[in-house]
């Protein structure tokens, strides 16, 4: 018998004699709220998935109370004091799209007797979990909207990217992206501007009924504009509606927005010793236990661990604290951006203007734009902190070795952007694609985009690789071999273009 | 104790006590067949894995009159009779391998005293899934050879990706695919044409014994030619030999045949929210379940859900009915082809012919050969059928909001292939390339491929991630980026195609 | 109930009557050794992960005379004896890291005590698995240090592919590659070579500590240069600490190193029927069981049960033994190589060179080094163990048709890279690339790429998705149809290189 199937064997006795001890007992205390009750009534044939997922959830076994009661470190609550009525009822309907009314003036609307709102937002939500609403806030992820579209540099990208190309026999005519496709691509991640934009009735199997009409949903992007005013959405990673914790902490749930070749996280976690450990074995770990125990609750780490977990070691010793910033552990911006550069200041990125008056952290010659960008101090205690996560399993060398490693694949992966960039200025200037110095689209021609994917796509891939170990992706899986490749190819287009100009 | 581990709790609880009182009475009841007794003599130690699964299949658990004996709705079988002796004994070996004599005239032969068959067909599968067996042949997987194959527009694409190219010096001369090559690439998935060509001796285990040669075996493709004359294999989507209704449901079987940048629907599944649900929390599920209840049994869909299952909700009532026609909630046909269009009529898709003669269902310009698609009323009925699954979670607003935006990313992506097509003819008038108009093969140069990626790859690719919610398949990988990207370097092509003529 | 949840049931109960009474007892008989509870006690702390992770090892568990004490079949230890006192004491950190202290003269050192050494090598582990250790220098794996860096060929690549390029305008500058690129590139997987070059002062939550200082750390590559000469890692596919035979059992673990485009055998297997049932039921699966019973404790093969497992059919006959050769059961090697060729008779492929003197197995021109390569004879025997395996499941007819297949496609992917090399050759000879016939670098270009790719990536993609049935990346998956169209680009690249060509 392993020490695993052991465990097993002991929990589920443990498991029984609780359950027949403690079931009817536990389940008369989570008092379900008369509003929540109605709400109930309906919806279970409504949209019974929902109602049969919350009943599934902590929020409907729990009160604030009995939240409260447990010693601070074993929390999931951050607030110190919830009042009646609803710290004594379990977190149902009712409590969260009722929740501040008065915040909800644009969304708030009559259903069945009750005021409510539809879109729960995270000012809702830091009734109970104030910290990690303000932490989140300091996030980039929260500023995921305006970073991007209110970004003239990245504005012209998403509508490339996004909008209708139309073949003109000699050339292409662009236009701009339309709102519908932004949603469905780029936004569906960075979020989208949800307002309110006016009432309809609409037919149900309660008869009809009004109901606001929302602009640009669903979505549920990290960065959304919610009517209320606020950014992001914590269903984004606490999936609705049993907001499991157990789910935030998996892999699959940054998946979501974190597995493109622009962002190859999920994939080159998933050739990682870490990423084999957690696929093979994490049938034994505990993804629910707060606060989290290195090498007793899990093995090895998932995103979660490293970036926004409280850990604590079998002591009962914090070596993380938990940060839903997520950036406490992390000196350097590796991807999205020309070239890998320290963390920038503030979340919102859209005052950050190089010395050619691009809204980018670097020129384009890779220099940074040092003022916003945090300091050599900030970025060592960032750094310290990450050594600490990774000092729960691997000696001191082990870690420097590690992370130099990174500062050197920084380095590689930036010189082969910066060749890439002096290709596509030659270009430039011999007029064989239109860009910056003709005040021409800078993003939309064959030779461009090759650009762009040497940093977007090989360079984020390279640096991801090594920071977190999956090494295909630093070789032959838009790794290295991909960004030399990239570089000759866009040798040999400049070559290609030249020929092909008409003669003069 | 979350409400997952009480349920664990509980149901080890209720298991322990199930086993111990039913255990052996269980086991009495399922008589094995004296025929089925010797096969599984000698095949214990012939082909024992197959044993051993078997064993721990239904079939082998269950007789058909104790599966007739449930209720309707929980009930696995689709016939209202089975006369002796197949009634009262478990579904064995000879019961399936030696089904319908009559109707394997081909295929049978004698071995060790029994007349039996290799290649069990949906045929013999309809003695207890009639309804199922009715329904696949409607299903266009059923004619999945034939579409490909008898399609001489999609049989020039067979050839020229599974056939052998051979450099020339000046250019390429191309060879048919041979049979071999066919059944490991495309076939593999769409099904090969399987007969009897004669009969070998073969040294076994047991001695030299006679079998059947089959031709292009093996292959358990959804739309196989088998000996009997009936298409399908059964065996595609519940493998052998456990048949399990829980593989079936799972996405992994679908990801068989549906994961490729042809038809990237897993690979959009597995970032869509829908799959971090599944793959975060699915421990927790009952996939065996017959009805399928909406947020108890499963609280995210899997490919299943939406496609193939019999839903209800709490109450029992039913959200969706059975179908294994699979496409009675699917309006569009958004793969597969150049443009996305009205899904086809009949499943037998090669009598489609466009006013350019091509068996298509829309001209090289996207329009559409309405006659052979479904009208827009029966388009509504699907779609309210598809609608009606996403109400189980999801309100009207939500799903609606999400439909809206797959006409949009089918209206963009049929544009995009437009412009590309518009290249290509293009170089086809000038002589670059040699395709429609000078009868030539249309699917063998370089531009005719990107041109194919175009609407096969990225055009797909947009919109599946649209239909299921898998954003990054609509961006970065293979979606709107790429297909803006190809369609600008095609352009280029053409350029540089034309800067490489011969000087005349 | 299912027959899965039966299984359960008894297991659990099973599971609760063995550890109520036979808890204690074991756990009393497992002795740590003073020196191991000596590191135990500061490491709890310093490390708590490795402490926590090996708690649940075997190693911890066990002690080398409780494992010589089980039948022979169903040893873990291949040893016949061990002395005291390692015999009597659960294998904890000092048996490991204090092991043979005169084999590591140059790397062990002083800790607390202690005369230890970090890095834990082969000639350790054979202590207790001398088989396992000896059959591993034969496989290819363990030279695969030497057999990318001592190798010319292949040095280039890995130089083109990790160095730096720089753009001068007109072409580019190559440098070679630096230690720490190619550490965190090829070698990660390939194995480093680790050697103490001093040693240095760290501090430590226990103070100021003396240790070595290794290079080209961390690594765990399978073919890692250890200080004290040996080769290998078997921490690579037994993750440290708990070393759990699940895991290197799980295709996780060698979808580490085998997953990019370059060998994408998990890749493959993810969509194949072995990949999907795996991944859909293996949660009823026993993956510690030693022998491992086909068909009993797995219902589909992962990675090692065809190429290492020791497997028995439900009579417990031995189907196939154990090998971590690797190769008992591969007659050809399909990948790594521009063609696929019998497998190589050495582990060491340094010394086999061509005709044209260059260190590969076959000519450029696809011709074998038939003197380097196994004997058809060998290959036979091969073949016939690996059909064994198979034979657990299917019958005779389907093994050989799917093995005719792998024939075929060898042929066919050789015949594609055979065109790629001739279009290779003709810009060499005309001068539009600078490879051998210049003395030139071969690899650097980017024709020359497009020619790697051809081979690297997609012929051992169509290769890989026929051996193992995961026939997309047979297709449109970096298979026969990319293949197909990175041969016509080529075909059109030379003509581009022609066009654009300065005048003479």
């Amino acid at each position: 018998m392993s020490p695993n199937m052991k465990k097993s064997a002991t929990t589920v006795l443990a498991l029984i004699i609780v359950f027949v001890a403690g079931g009817l007992a536990h389940a008369s205390q989570n008092a379900i709220s008369a509003a929540t009750q109605e709400c109930l009534d309906c919806h279970t044939i409504v949209t019974p998935g929902i109602v049969a997922d919350w009943q599934k959830s902590r929020h409907a076994q729990t009160t604030p109370q009995q939240a409260l009661a447990l010693p601070a470190i074993e929390r999931r609550i951050s607030t110190d004091q919830i009042d009646a009525p609803l710290k004594s009822v379990v977190v149902g309907c009712a409590e969260c799209h009722t929740m501040n009314p008065q915040g909800h003036e644009q969304d708030r609307y009559e259903h069945n007797g009750f005021v409510i709102h539809t879109v729960v937002s995270p000012t809702d939500c830091a009734s109970c979990h104030p910290v990690e609403v303000e932490d989140f806030s300091h996030n980039l992820m929260s500023q995921a909207y305006g970073n991007l579209m209110d970004n003239p540099v990245y504005k012209v990208m998403v509508d490339n990217t996004n909008g209708l190309a139309t073949f003109t026999g000699t050339g292409f005519h662009h236009e701009g992206a339309d709102d519908m496709s932004n949603a469905d691509s780029c936004l569906a991640c960075h979020g989208t501007i949800v307002q309110v934009t006016g009432m309809e009735t609409r037919e149900t199997q309660m008869g009809d009924m009004d109901f606001p009409l929302l602009s640009n949903w669903p979505n549920a992007g990290v960065g959304r504009i919610n009517p209320d005013g606020s950014k992001g959405a914590c269903a984004s990673c606490h999936m609705r509606h049993q907001f499991s914790i157990e789910v935030a902490r998996k892999p699959y749930t940054c998946a979501e927005c974190h597995k493109g070749p622009d962002v190859p996280a999920f994939k080159v976690y998933s050739v990682s010793v870490h990423g084999n450990i957690q696929k093979s074995v994490d049938k034994y770990w505990d993804y629910t236990a707060v606060p989290w125990t290195v090498g007793e609750d899990f093995t090895a780490p998932t995103c979660a661990t490293c970036h926004a977990s409280e850990l604590v070691n079998s002591e009962g010793e914090i070596l993380a604290k938990r940060s839903h910033r997520m950036n406490d552990r992390i000196p350097w911006r590796i991807f999205g951006l020309p070239y890998a550069h320290p963390h920038p200041v503030s979340a919102n990125t859209t005052t950050i203007v190089n010395k050619a008056g691009l809204t980018l952290p670097t020129e384009l010659s890779g220099e940074l734009v040092q003022s916003a960008l945090i300091s050599a101090e900030e970025m060592a205690q960032r750094q310290e902190r990450m050594e600490k996560v990774c000092s729960g399993c691997h000696a001191q060398q082990w870690v420097k070795g590690h992370f130099s490693r990174l500062d050197r694949s920084i380095e590689t992966s930036n010189h082969m952007t910066l060749q890439a960039t002096q290709i596509l200025s030659t270009a430039w200037q011999e007029g064989l694609a239109q860009g910056l110095p003709q005040g021409a689209n800078p993003f939309d021609e064959a030779l461009e985009m090759k650009w762009i994917e040497q940093w977007l796509f090989y360079g984020n891939s390279v640096r991801f690789a090594t920071a977190m170990g999956g090494v295909d992706y630093g070789v032959f899986a838009d790794g290295r071999w991909t960004q030399a490749r990239n570089l000759q190819e866009m040798g040999d287009y400049l070559k290609f273009l030249r020929a092909s100009q008409p003669e003069k």
